[in-house]
């Protein structure tokens, strides 16, 4: 068992909480049993898998799962745990896994979002897992919005980063007009809209951008659109979370599709 | 200018930070700028208002605005601030405000939500940010959920905090009797339902109920439910964010009136 917080596999574990760090080595954390499994379940590869006694014995066919598809098996102490761990309090196993190349991965098809400057990990991962459960084919986002494999996003993901195509686009104006190009639709939410998002037609392949928290979609990008639909809100209130927003146009182009399916 | 850290005041407002001294003393934490311009837009009483000097100087009539309703107003050092704040970097300001006693004040009509045991901050303030968009009543949250004082709520519901009506629950299945005297009907989310939400039928009268975060609603609950229905996902996600089925169903009902009233 690991029990010195000198260890170097500590220090590289440790080093991974910083993005930076994680870019240059190509790995990410995928923290806690819930992820852990959702990497397994889909085959994921991973490089290490650290876990107490206690989980060990707690969760032996999870273990053999994750043992066979790493490169290095670790039994680790509690305080060692910790210490690797982004949360206070970690479920007793951490994995490092490799970062895919996955920047030509998402397809011009079906739904697929696109977020500019997007800044809080609990929102990007709420609107990853949205898009896994609304069907959307997969996601972009801007260089400058939060890391893609952000701890905090895997968390909030529940797990649907695993299955959801994603990359970062190094200029989102270049990936609308692919898009287009494609024949996809592109949509923008504008509070200014004459048509609501329900009254918009989905039954198109549809490219959805998204923006900021605090500033929305930039000018640039909203006038790149070709359909602006508004989602209608009480006067006093002035916009919805983006992960909201989200959620309410993946929704009702699913709501769509299945009632002309129906038809 | 006070810039002592030994202060009485400093040690009464730091007490704010704990639920359990925020409901003794009847009061809670207005921080930043942007909630403090949302409580005196709705001319919430405020108790104690401290700012920087810079910040006094760059907001003269919010200042003035928040002066004339609170009982003290203090002028505090960059460090005082940051040991009254809950926040690392607040944005200058911070009130304290009376807690309403408003466990009365949910009105029985219209849309209106039931919480059972939501538990994260966040999801909470989201839920009202968007409760409050989509014009919706009032909403209940069970005892056992996340403080609904908590400086997490009230920033992630963006100011909407002050404008919707919003009670504690002692007890929830007490709630939905009362629902259902006063007409409405009870609605649950539930997997195994044969209608999808956008199949129900949502020109009545409706509470929502929506559970915790990890177990879902209990059965106790969802039994209660006069309607049940399903937000169809893919078959690999097993469910969507609170905020999330929340915001879908609230929507939904939205466009089905906006829909029949154009009819």
């Amino acid at each position: 068992m690991l029990t010195s917080l000198q260890n170097s596999l500590v220090k590289q574990i440790r080093k991974l909480h910083s993005a930076k760090e994680r870019h240059r080595e190509k790995l990410f954390l995928v923290e806690g049993t819930h992820l852990l499994e959702e990497a397994c379940a889909v085959n994921y590869p991973l490089v290490t898998v650290c876990c107490t006694p206690e989980w060990q014995t707690d969760h032996p066919e999870l273990w053999q799962e994750a043992v066979v598809r790493c490169e290095r098996a670790q039994i680790v102490s509690e305080d060692v745990l910790k210490a690797i761990a982004t949360t206070v309090q970690p479920d007793g196993v951490l994995a490092t896994a490799k970062r895919d190349d996955v920047s030509t991965d998402v397809p011009f098809t079906g739904l697929v979002l696109a977020l500019e400057t997007v800044q809080d990990p609990g929102n990007l991962g709420t609107i990853i897992r949205t898009a896994a459960a609304a069907g959307a084919s997969g996601l972009w986002v801007s260089a400058d919005s939060v890391d893609l494999d952000n701890p905090k996003v895997l968390r909030a993901s529940a797990g649907q980063w695993f299955r959801l195509a994603m990359a970062v686009s190094p200029d989102l104006k270049i990936t609308v007009q692919q898009a287009r190009l494609a024949g996809m639709q592109v949509v923008a939410t504008s509070p200014s809209a004459t048509l609501t998002y329900w009254q918009g037609d989905w039954s198109k392949s549809s490219l959805i951008l998204l923006g900021n928290e605090g500033a929305g979609l930039s000018p640039e990008l909203t006038r790149m659109a070709d359909l602006h639909l508004k989602i209608p809100t009480n006067p006093a209130v002035e916009s919805l979370n983006v992960a909201i927003a989200a959620a309410l146009m993946l929704y009702e182009a699913q709501r769509q599709r299945i009632m002309n399916y129906e038809l």
